[in-house]
């Protein structure tokens, strides 16, 4: 065979193989948002099928047989180029996938769904006995699958890998030390200060005008209707077909204004990246983003630091209380960005503020190890996290609904690898806008203009188009010019919160 | 292996056809329902993908080995027992599928992905010239694949067997013959009347108040909404990815009554079918309808044989009345029952009467022939179509969109078969309501009290359960005691509408 052949032989499996999890994808998406109950027990099946189907091609040693023939095209062409590139991710992709039994992959596949219902059945009793035993054993698969990966330094490394590629536990926890240093003071001196009234965002609001708000922002920051949409969901998220159908997910509360608003933000960031991704890498492995820490950095990105900047409100905050005027009329501008960045520590991760939201994911990721090691058993896995949050948040949640069995992440299947992307994101997301600004000063400027456009552009020139083709640390050190660094979050933070809490010694 | 592992390992490739089948079909229904535009390039790839995939499980040589091996222990079976009847229909489907080259497979649904997209473009231009060479294609297509299962008497056989399995030009001919004889005259005599005053139907109805008002209907009927759910689309239609989530669609004129409300009452009728089906066949090819006749039949009883009858509308009509004062305060029950069973000749085949409706289905059936015989030509057809409702009708379409370009399916891949099942399935219709009657002559009283329980237990105990078990013919025997037959639908036509019109010669 050619190579033009082996290439285009190549492309038409991998074609087969996305096909396979865009069908998948769809079926997720529909049984989050519309489907009936009835639908649960084909849906989980069909699922499986796709699922199981799609790594059957995959694993093919007519597969590797194909990447090993086109090892010396590979290194014949640039590293960045896109067949360079969906070589080299489709090797590691298939690399990781035959090293993992299919039988482990199917009982892993199988506890996974088994453990996430007991989960969904113990969580409103309040009963962590219930799904302990399913826990220890999802650890036990989870070394398992590290082992099937030998020469680790530590067993969350090859589970790291599989969404964060090339992070390991040992850099990770260097960083997040870093970070943690810095974040403990900062939560300290904002908790000695009064907190800003917010009561007026948990009014009452008409859910479909929040909506609106949302999506009318969304749209200006650029996520394309016509291939993407919103839909209603328990837990919002995003979730990409092709780059050409990219739809977004949101849940609205009549009594509070940011549930629907920031999460529609939060979640057309991830959308505006899968958006992005280049036309070209559409049917392979490289369309999508390159891992669950840089996706976040976008997530991140447009929901906080510029859907909760001042810049963005001093735009829309006017029609914002036009649509609301009962309830914003009588507060500033001023007023309403201090209550949309309140910091306040708390329980549950997915509420918390800006600077502790951290906190929530380090805790979880030290815990992650120390079950790992064995240093955690499971059945003290409840108290090792209440003795956590009082010691990093100074608070003790009043059952396991609002500890342990708070996220679905340690009950789907895995632990290890679930929770450091959201932090990665942070730290992303102040480098990544860092390095914007030093190309385009005038971005907070064409914020406040509701101008995002240049924005947007930058992001798509560095990141978004590439999809997976560059490893995080790859695009890390391509957009900033060196290894992933905590100070550009930090000042961020610091400047930020340093002078909507009045703190004279953080302001830069 | 015993005789168990085969029925198992048989079972596990048929669940694993039927998740391809089932996930093939969220994704039609997402791409009729809420899929963004720029999702149409990727969908039809992985639809097409999951056809295929599904296509070659099933004809995998494993299958007719297994078939083979479980001849024996088929017969000495009960014919209508589970496992007979799976190895049985599974076998007609496998050599239905072995049959045809992979090739010409694979060519037939590319070009009727192709030639659909040519149909879409050139309907609002008018324009059959753009569409023909595409049509000519599928009529060499189709004879081609007739050509596969040799031995037809017409090459419509072959395509007829796929959709109403067992049945024949031949004896649909002599069926449509028989009740064209019948239909003429009563169309005739009909026209003769002064035709009802109907103009209130077509006022401002809003549309969420037209589809809460179907909806209820369709959930007493006993459409269960936690398996199943209705969604608006352009083209109603009914889809099943389990005998657990079964859906409707349905579109909404704010200036038609009928338009949201019928084609509501439609698709409720085949989504009782499908929701209806024994749990146990769950998985396998004989979960869903036995044939699009028999489906018709159940989509046409209860749009018309219930949905039009005076009975349903003593009950609701009130209701009506009160939800829409303005527009039917003044027209009492009788007049609007009159209304909604007007006869009237017309051009389209979607919004014809009970009556004329069969004519529509006659013209294209013989076209059918005629083009698969090569009696008659492409570049004739819209004259040819034009003569034929000249004829029948009495009208002539002012344009092709109204007359040969209206109706989807001869452009998206086959000629033949497609669609007789309409007046098949009001022929059935008729005569398994007049066996349901014969059983329980409550049954109109029952409708009138909105207690369609009976009439849905006795559609569940003598066709819905055995979903595929029974071809079309053996159904019919089974429950009519004898072969199809006009004579019940032709009694209750013409009872029915001589009461309507006053005509002395029809009412029996």
């Amino acid at each position: 065979m050619t190579v033009e052949k082996q290439m285009a032989e190549l492309k038409l499996r991998l074609r087969e193989i996305s096909d396979l999890e865009g069908a998948g994808a769809v079926l997720a998406w529909d049984q989050s948002t519309y489907m009936p109950p009835g639908g649960v027990k084909a849906r989980g099946r069909q699922m499986a099928t796709l699922t199981r189907l799609a790594h059957e091609k995959l694993i093919d040693p007519a597969v590797g047989k194909l990447l090993d023939d086109l090892r010396p095209y590979e290194e014949s062409l640039p590293y960045d180029s896109n067949d360079a590139s969906l070589i080299r991710v489709t090797r590691r992709d298939f690399e990781r996938a035959i090293h993992v039994p299919p039988s482990l992959q199917a009982e892993i596949w199988q506890h996974g769904a088994e453990s996430h219902q007991v989960w969904l059945a113990a969580r409103p009793d309040n009963d962590f006995s219930a799904v302990a035993p399913y826990l220890e054993k999802t650890i036990a698969y989870s070394v398992q699958l590290a082992d099937c990966f030998p020469g680790y330094n530590h067993p969350a490394d090859p589970l790291i890998d599989m969404s964060d590629e090339g992070m390991t536990a040992a850099a990770i926890s260097d960083l997040f030390q870093e970070l943690r240093q810095e974040l403990v003071p900062l939560v300290q001196a904002i908790s000695a200060q009064a907190p800003p009234e917010d009561a007026f965002l948990y009014e009452s609001y008409l859910p479909q005008e929040q909506l609106d708000f949302g999506l009318r922002i969304a749209k200006d920051y650029g996520y394309d209707m016509k291939r993407g949409r919103q839909d209603l969901a328990g837990h919002p998220f995003m979730i990409a077909f092709s780059p050409d159908d990219v739809r977004i997910t949101t849940r609205v509360d009549s009594n509070n204004l940011n549930d629907a608003l920031f999460s529609t933000l939060h979640e057309t960031g991830h959308g505006l990246y899968e958006q992005g991704v280049a036309h070209e890498l559409e049917g392979t492995p490289l369309a999508g983003g390159t891992s669950s820490g840089v996706h976040e950095s976008q997530s991140r990105l447009w929901e906080n630091l510029i859907g909760r900047s001042y810049e963005l409100w001093s735009h829309y905050y006017p029609d914002l209380q036009a649509q609301f005027p009962a309830q914003l009329r009588a507060v500033p501008l001023e007023a309403f960005y201090r209550a949309i960045n309140k910091v306040e520590p708390s329980l549950i991760r997915t509420e918390a503020d800006e600077v502790t939201y951290n906190l929530h994911v380090m805790i979880r990721f030290d815990l992650e190890l120390a079950l790992l090691e064995g240093r955690l058993k499971v059945k003290d896995l409840p108290e090792a996290w209440h003795a956590r949050y009082e010691h990093d948040l100074g608070l003790h949640a009043p059952s396991d609904v609002d500890g342990v069995l708070q996220d679905i992440h340690w009950f789907w299947g895995l632990v290890g690898g679930a929770f450091q992307g959201y932090t990665l994101g942070n730290i992303m997301a102040g480098a990544f806008f860092d390095a914007a600004l030093k190309d385009n000063p005038q971005i907070p400027e064409q914020v406040a203009q509701a101008d995002f456009a240049p924005l947007l552009a930058w992001m798509h020139d560095n990141i978004y188009q590439y999809g997976r083709k560059f490893t995080p640390d790859e695009l890390v050190q391509r957009v900033t010019g060196g290894p992933l660094s905590i100070e550009p979050y930090m000042r961020y933070l610091r400047q930020k919160y340093g002078r909507l809490y009045g703190l004279e010694l953080f302001s830069s």
